[in-house]
């Protein structure tokens, strides 16, 4: 195998990650509209694509596993096989999450609707660009990028702990909207860690990215 | 870097997962006996253990990729790599889940015993031994075992079903547990969790003895 060719197995392996980030970002998209519409045939179409999610996870992994097997690769391709691994794994439970919060939308529709004090879109709108933005970092190799992932996750944490700390009090005073209180907990809970696999993904490209940097100059 | 010295290597790598492995089954019991007697001291504990099993995590992944780098490294050690990669996140984020639940029981013992219909204890231990028992597989490079852990996650993901049923029951008829019922309903998720992690790293260890398998029959 020509190092041209493995360059291109690397870039098949990078176009893959994307298309399975796309993914995932799509059965959170999905999960959170049926939240706001209780469109339990959309939660059932979030609960196919998870068998498609966890195949892709599956040929990238063995893609991988192939291409380090198949030649010696210099600590800037090993790096970015080793980063591919672990987000290959994070954008696998991202699509889980999303999985979650659509089992609980299925559930939440057994309920009267109800009007709650947390804003499950715009939490979602959060997590999800930080998912999205994870892998623009990763495609741009970009640890600035990376980096505001990170910083972002506090917003997202501050969030859930909000919407805890809410919907415990309506639970508390009107126990005719537990299960739909209890549903929106655990769907921001979901949320929060869609943001933190995002914040894995940026903290493996900042060690992919940061590495190739000091491979640069010739210190590994 | 002789194939001796690359093998040192592997069962250096070896050992440090098994230590880290047991740091975060520690860090669940801390937590689930923390829940137990609301001892918050404990608590505080399971929250600074945290940050040392974090640190393993890194070093780990460093060595398995300097490891990776040094050598071109056989199949069957390549999966072996691999695996120690995927097996390392998992019990970073079983310390995770631990941290969960002792910041759970942080806010617990702020409010007065409630008697709930839930065996969390059971719950730990089976969730616990699913960790365990993945890890013995790991070291025993036994599928079957895995198999076996494999098929205790249903058992977890029902009690987590039941408790999530029974303790949305207790919020409804008195309001005044909610509090306490909620703590309890979120500890059940973490430990559903941890389970979910012994069970990947189970499959992970399937890929990996599996490929050995496929490898020792000079397929690959």
């Amino acid at each position: 195998m020509t190092r041209t060719r493995f360059h291109q197995g690397l870039d098949e392996l990078k176009q893959r990650l994307l298309i399975m980030g796309g993914m995932a970002e799509q059965a959170v998209d999905r999960a959170i509209h049926a939240y706001g519409t209780r469109d339990v045939e959309l939660c059932k179409k979030v609960l196919e694509d998870e068998k498609a999610i966890n195949a892709s996870e599956r040929e990238i992994d063995e893609i991988a596993v192939d291409l380090l097997a198949m030649q010696q690769p210099m600590a800037v391709d090993l790096r970015f096989l080793f980063s591919v691994i672990k987000i290959n794994a994070d954008l696998e439970r991202v699509g889980d999450q999303a999985v979650n919060i659509a089992e609980r939308v299925i559930d939440l529709a057994k309920s009267p609707v109800a009007d709650l004090p947390v804003d499950i879109a715009r939490m979602a709108s959060i997590a999800a660009a930080m998912v999205h933005q994870s892998l623009q970092a990763f495609i741009e190799e970009n640890a600035e990028l990376a980096q505001q992932v990170l910083e972002r996750d506090d917003i997202v944490d501050g969030m859930n702990r909000e919407a805890f700390e809410s919907l415990t009090r309506v639970m508390q005073n009107d126990p005719t909207l537990t299960r739909q209180a209890l549903d929106a907990l655990i769907v921001t809970r979901n949320l929060e860690r869609v943001a933190d696999h995002a914040t894995n993904i940026a903290e493996d490209v900042i060690f992919w990215v940061r590495g190739a940097d000091v491979r640069h100059h010739g210190v590994s």
